[in-house]
C-alpha cells in the first residue's frame, strides 16, 4: 500500500463495490480515482453503511438513473482525508470526516439562514457527478467513466468529495458510531430537536419504525417527551423500539373499525403534540396530520413520498392551528450539527449502539443489501480492509 | 328606551334583523331578549359590520345549517354592557367591549399554552346557541326561538354573549374601528404578526385581497416587508391595495403560460418567504405552498376551504424546509390579542381607515349584503340606532 505523499496529486487504484445495473449485485472491481481538485478532498473511507436511499435508487430500473451505470452507491460513511485540493485549509490530511450528501458551503443565502439547511451553492442538483464541475472522478478498469451518488459514493476504499460536502469530526470518535451520523440517524435527531423542537412532558408519534423513526424516539426520550408512540404495520418493532424510547405502539391493521389517527387521538387526550413520517407514503403523511392536536399539533415530514402522490390535508383540520412541515435530512447543517450530535453521544447523553445490528467486510457488501431488503437491519457497519 | 336600571335581570324587546330562509333578505323584526345568565354578558350593540362568514352560512340552503332558521346573523361587533349574569366581574355595566366568535375561557390547556388560540372550554361546536348551555335567548314576537350565529348574533340591537366570547376595550375606542377588529382584519394582523410573524425585508405573497387579504398586507408592511405582492382575479384591486401596502400585483388569469407560483418564483428571487392564502380554495392553497421559498418559505391558510376539498402538497416541494401552517382566527387570542392591535392603533402604527368602505344604518342592513355580494365593499359599517 502507498504512503500517502506517494499517492498525493496522483489517481489512486482501489477497490470500489461497482453496480452495473439497477438491482444488481455490487461487484468489488479495481478502480481509478483522480486527484482531488480544488475545493475538493480525497477520503480514505475507513466504514460505510448501507442507507434506504440507496436501495432506493438501486432498485429503480426506468427513469434517467436507471441509465446511470456503472455506478458506485454509498452515502454514510466515515473516513480520515487522504489529500485536499486547491484551496481546501478546513481540513488537512489525517483528519477524520464525515462525506454527506447534503452540501453546506456557509456563503449562500440558506447556510447563512438560521432557518434554512437547503445549501443553494450548487443548485444544480447532481447527485451523479461532482457538484461543482458537474464531472466524474472514478474509472473502472476498462477506461470508463464511473458514476458517483449522491455527491459521496462510499462503497469505495477511497473517494473524493467536494469540501461543501465533508464534516471534520473530533478524532477519537467511534468508527461505526461515526458513520451512523452521516445520514439516517441524524435525520431523526434533527427532526426531533431542530425541526419539531420536542419539549419535556410532549407526546410524540412515529409513523415509521426504521433507523430514522428509531432515531426520532430516542431523540424525543433524551428530550423527556412523557409518551412516545410507534406505529408500524410489523409488530416485532415495538419490541426492538422499546430499547429506543417507544413507550406504545399501534399496528394499523389491528386497529379495526377505527382509523390509526382515532387511536392515536384517543392515546394522547385528542392527539400527538409532535407527529414524524418516516416512510414517505402520502396515505401516512396524512394520517400523521389528522393524529396530531388542535392548536398547536406539528406534523414533521421526514420521508420523501416514493411515487410522488401529492400529500392531502383536511382544510377543517389544518384551519384548527396545525402545522405541517417537511425537511431534508432532519433540518440539520451538516457541519454545524453533526459535531453537536457527536459530542451528545460523547457526553453518553446519546445511545447510538442499538443501530448497528449487523457488520460485514467489505467483500460482503451485498449481504448489507440482503438484511435490509429482508427488513432484518437497522445499520449494518461494512468496513474497508485496508492493508 | 327604558334605563339600564329598569332592564337589567329582565328580558329586552328590542329590534333584530332576522333571517328566516337561507339566502333570503333579513328582515328587521322586534325580538324578546333574555337577561344573561350565568357567565353571560348582554351587550348594546352600537356598530356591527358583514363578514364574509356571515354570507357563507346564510347563502347555504342544505345541509344542517339551512335548517337553523329564523336566526340573526352578525359577528363583527361593538357594543357597551347593558347587563351581566353571576359570576361575572371581567366586565361590568357601560364597558366597552367587543362580541368575538371564538372563545377565550384562560383555563383550558389551549388557553394557558401560548402556542393555541383553540379554546377547548367549549368543545360542542355550537354556533347556533350559547355555548354554555346549549340554549337559545331570542324569541320573536310568535314566541318562536330564534337561532344564534358563531355565538355573537350582532345584527340586534341587544344580544347575549358567554363571556368567553366578550374582549374589553378601552372606552375611547372610536367604534367603527373597534368593530373592525372582530373579525377579518384581526384574523389578517393575527396571521401576519403571530403565524408568520414576518420580520423586516421579507417577501410576501397574499392570495386574495379581500378585507382578510388587505389586513395582512397592512400588517407585513408595519413590519418592513420588502415586497408585498397581491394575487387577485380582480385588476381593480391592485389600485386598492396600493392603499394597504401591496407593492405587486399578480392576476393569475394573465399569468399566459406560467403557473402564478412560476411568476412568483421569479419576483422573489425563488419564492416568497411567506404566504397567505385568504379566500378558502383548496387549489389556491396548493398554489401559494408553491409560491413559497424553500429552505423556510412559509405557507399559512387562512380561508377556511369553501368546499372541504383537500389542500394537496407536492411531496418534493414539501421536503425542502417548507411550513404549512392553518389558523383560525389569525391564530390570536381574543382577549390578549385585539387590545394589543388597538393599541397599535391608537399608536398611529396600524391604519385601518381604508377598511371601512361603506356605511348603512340598521335598517339598511340588506344594502351591507349586496355590497358584498357585489364585491364592492371591504366592510360596511352598520350603524344601530338606539333611541
Ligand atoms: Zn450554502
Ligand atoms: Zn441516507
Ligand atoms: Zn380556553
Ligand atoms: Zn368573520
Amino acid at each position: 500500500m502507498a504512503s500517502r505523499s506517494d499517492t498525493r496529486g496522483k489517481p489512486i487504484r482501489c477497490k470500489a463495490a461497482i453496480c452495473r445495473k439497477a438491482g444488481e449485485p455490487l461487484i468489488i472491481e479495481e478502480v481509478e480515482l483522480d486527484p482531488p481538485k480544488a475545493w475538493e478532498v480525497r477520503i480514505k473511507i475507513l466504514c460505510t453503511t448501507l442507507c434506504h436511499s440507496d436501495v432506493t435508487i438501486w432498485k429503480m430500473n426506468s427513469g434517467a438513473v436507471a441509465n446511470k451505470y456503472p455506478r458506485i452507491f454509498g452515502h454514510e460513511a466515515v473516513g480520515v482525508v487522504e489529500s485536499v485540493g486547491e484551496h481546501v485549509e478546513e481540513v488537512k490530511e489525517r483528519d477524520l470526516v464525515l462525506p454527506v450528501f447534503l452540501s453546506e458551503c456557509g456563503e449562500c443565502r440558506d447556510c447563512k439562514s438560521p432557518k434554512s439547511n437547503i445549501c443553494t451553492k450548487f443548485s444544480n442538483g447532481l447527485i451523479d457527478y461532482m457538484p461543482r464541475d458537474g464531472s466524474g472522478r472514478f474509472r473502472d478498469m476498462n477506461g470508463e467513466a464511473v458514476y458517483h451518488f449522491l455527491c459521496v459514493s462510499s462503497f469505495s476504499e477511497y473517494t473524493v468529495v467536494d469540501l461543501a460536502h465533508v464534516v471534520k469530526i473530533s478524532h477519537d470518535f467511534p468508527l461505526d458510531k461515526a458513520c451512523l451520523l452521516g445520514c439516517g440517524v441524524s435525520t431523526g435527531l434533527g427532526a426531533a430537536w431542530k425541526v419539531a423542537d420536542v419539549e419535556e412532558g410532549s407526546t410524540v408519534a412515529i409513523f415509521g419504525l426504521g433507523t430514522v423513526g428509531l432515531a426520532v424516539a430516542v431523540a424525543a426520550k433524551q428530550r423527556g417527551a412523557s409518551k412516545i408512540i410507534g406505529i408500524d404495520l410489523n409488530d416485532q418493532k415495538f419490541e426492538i423500539g422499546k430499547g429506543f424510547g417507544v413507550t406504545d405502539f399501534v399496528n394499523p391493521s389491528t386497529c379495526k373499525d377505527k382509523s390509526v389517527s382515532e387511536v392515536i387521538k384517543e392515546m394522547t387526550d385528542g392527539g400527538a403534540d409532535y407527529c414524524f413520517e418516516c416512510i414517505g407514503l402520502a396515505s401516512l403523511m396524512a394520517d400523521a396530520f389528522n393524529s396530531s392536536r388542535d392548536g398547536w399539533g406539528k406534523t414533521v415530514i421526514l420521508g420523501v413520498e416514493m411515487h410522488g402522490a401529492p400529500v392531502a390535508l383536511n382544510p377543517y383540520e389544518l384551519v384548527r392551528g396545525k402545522i405541517v412541515t417537511g425537511s431534508l435530512f432532519g433540518g440539520i447543517k451538516p457541519k454545524s450539527d453533526i459535531p453537536l450530535f457527536a459530542n451528545t453521544y460523547l457526553d453518553k447523553k446519546l445511545d447510538l449502539d442499538g443501530f448497528i445490528t449487523h457488520e460485514v467486510g467489505f467483500e460482503d457488501i451485498n449481504k448489507a443489501f440482503d438484511y435490509l431488503l429482508e427488513g432484518k437491519s437497522l445499520r449494518c457497519i461494512i468496513r474497508m480492509n485496508h492493508h
